[in-house]
């Protein structure tokens, strides 16, 4: 079983065949940078209708369940998720109204601050907001992911903390490997995996060492290092594939509607587009490579399915449905 | 098994434990008059709201199991519905989004003209639109019910022929019998019926004979003779209870906002408001009135149970899901 716990494509038939030829049984892919309900539920009816349009290679997934259905019938579930709380607006009856809709991983903030929680990219970080509390309470309620993969460390140690459930990182790698802003410091990964939560490790090349360069060896002893730290069952993929996207969409994940300048986040002025990813991991296909790699650094056949996939899925089951309560 | 197919109360705790001591196991409830998408989504999370406070009253029905798990738990199961199709605006994809919020039941008109049928108001009937055609084609693939209870004539045999899976008119009476403007004659009954749906008796004084004087023994021997004439199978009831709403309501089902002056639909400028209902049928806890009235008719204990529940329930076995295809 292989699951990718992040992606956001420019989503096509051709990707989507690519998802089968890869094997990859389960994709959580990103419907929201910066929308708000409305717009969100535009990105849900596109997805609507390429389910509609290619039931023989894709299906909406809600459970962990449908990724074994995915598996039988030899198609790909995909699983909904938002980098920013801004599908909510300011109004916390939407964290149930979405997970009806199918949402399951929700980012408390993208960078920035939100009305939840900080983001990375914020100078001071005041942690979990007012409104955060009662959010991560909803979303632990209904059976919606806490995401602070973007999240600024205070509030991602004080999220997982508060969270009466696991929460996830779904794409960074560890800041001792790639000093990125974004990649998360031993604390915080240790913070979110000591209380049962789960962390995605980026294949996006400002989160490796070396960038675009990065070696697979590099790269998957990098996950061998973390397994060792933190247990090879808190571990998966979340690759941050943004396939065949145009940069203009990097330029919309960065700047939204929040400022009239430009922010190049990660990038710079003068490499402000989407970087070239790593000749071993070019698209979904190349799912085998990953598993070939963590084999050869010597992790063993059960700790290489987990992280391939069986962690996520694991993690699937103990998160999308409702909060048992009584 | 006791399921009545049509109220819009000013709901509370009262009417809920009403439900239950009434042995009502469903009910589909009205949760958009003329609100667009998100006045429908905010009205669904009051519905959450409610779900969530009164977990041993009630549950959010989305399929015809619910019913049975409503009963089994002495609870009841709700089922959302429009009057109006506003709650789509002017947007296709809302139908399936809708459908997975739970809704089950949408008017195509609402007494004006709509973007896809006429209303009973209107002086001239055109017959459904072109959006309209496509609208019963999506309502039909994703399992929400077309329901004409407020449309006109062409209108409703039109949309009883278009349609791929039986419809309903979920509350009128035979016009026949009283001749208000949004009772049903005989050929609109009959194109429902005869491809299999269904008709739900409205209890609302206005569609009485008699209005609020009405006897239970005139109102079931009605039910005796439609189901003479139509098939006892294809009837059921839809009460059309409005119970404890202020005057103002009734105002807001007329008017909207699609004029500034007053109409006073089926009242009158001496009687605006809602009319009382009769002593035989004043809530919930009135159900019990019905079957004996029905009994005393002598209608057969099966065709009661149908009338009471069972036509309804095997409706909702048929409706709800998508369709089937390949």
């Amino acid at each position: 079983m292989r699951i990718d716990n992040l992606q956001y494509a420019n989503w096509s038939e051709k990707i989507f065949r690519e998802m089968r030829a890869g094997g990859v049984d389960a994709v959580h892919v990103t419907i929201a940078y910066h929308e708000n309900f409305r717009e969100t539920v535009l990105n849900i009816e596109q997805w609507n209708r390429w389910f509609e349009q290619y039931p023989d290679l894709i299906l909406k997934g809600r459970w962990a369940s449908d990724v074994a259905l995915a598996r039988a019938t030899n198609r790909t579930a995909i699983f909904f998720g938002f980098q920013n709380p801004s599908p909510i607006e300011d109004d916390i009856g939407l964290v149930e109204v979405l997970h009806d809709l199918g949402a399951r991983f929700m980012q408390l903030s993208y960078n920035n601050q939100s009305l939840l929680a900080t983001g990375c990219y914020e100078a001071e970080d005041p942690g979990i907001t007012r409104m955060g509390r009662e959010v991560i309470a909803e979303m632990n309620r209904v059976g919606m992911v806490i995401d602070m993969s973007h999240s600024a460390d205070r509030s991602t140690i004080e999220a997982a903390e508060m969270s009466r459930r696991p929460i996830a990182i779904t794409h960074a790698n560890p800041h001792a490997w790639a000093p990125a802003l974004r990649n998360k410091r031993d604390e915080v990964i240790r913070a979110v995996t000591d209380k049962g939560g789960m962390l995605g490790f980026s294949l996006y090349p400002h989160h490796l060492k070396d960038k675009s360069a990065c070696t697979l060896e590099g790269f998957c002893q990098m996950i061998a290092d973390a397994a060792a730290l933190y247990g090879a069952e808190h571990l998966g993929i979340g690759s941050d594939l943004c396939q065949d996207q145009p940069d203009s969409v990097v330029e919309w994940m960065r700047v939204g509607r929040w400022t009239k300048k430009i922010d190049y986040g990660e990038g710079s002025a003068a490499a402000p587009g989407f970087p070239p990813m790593p000749d071993w991991f070019r698209d979904n296909r190349d799912f085998g490579n990953l598993e070939e790699g963590l084999t050869k650094v010597g992790m063993s056949a059960n700790e290489v399915a987990g992280i391939i996939g069986g962690n996520w899925h694991r993690f699937y089951a103990d998160s999308f449905t409702p909060e048992v309560t009584g």
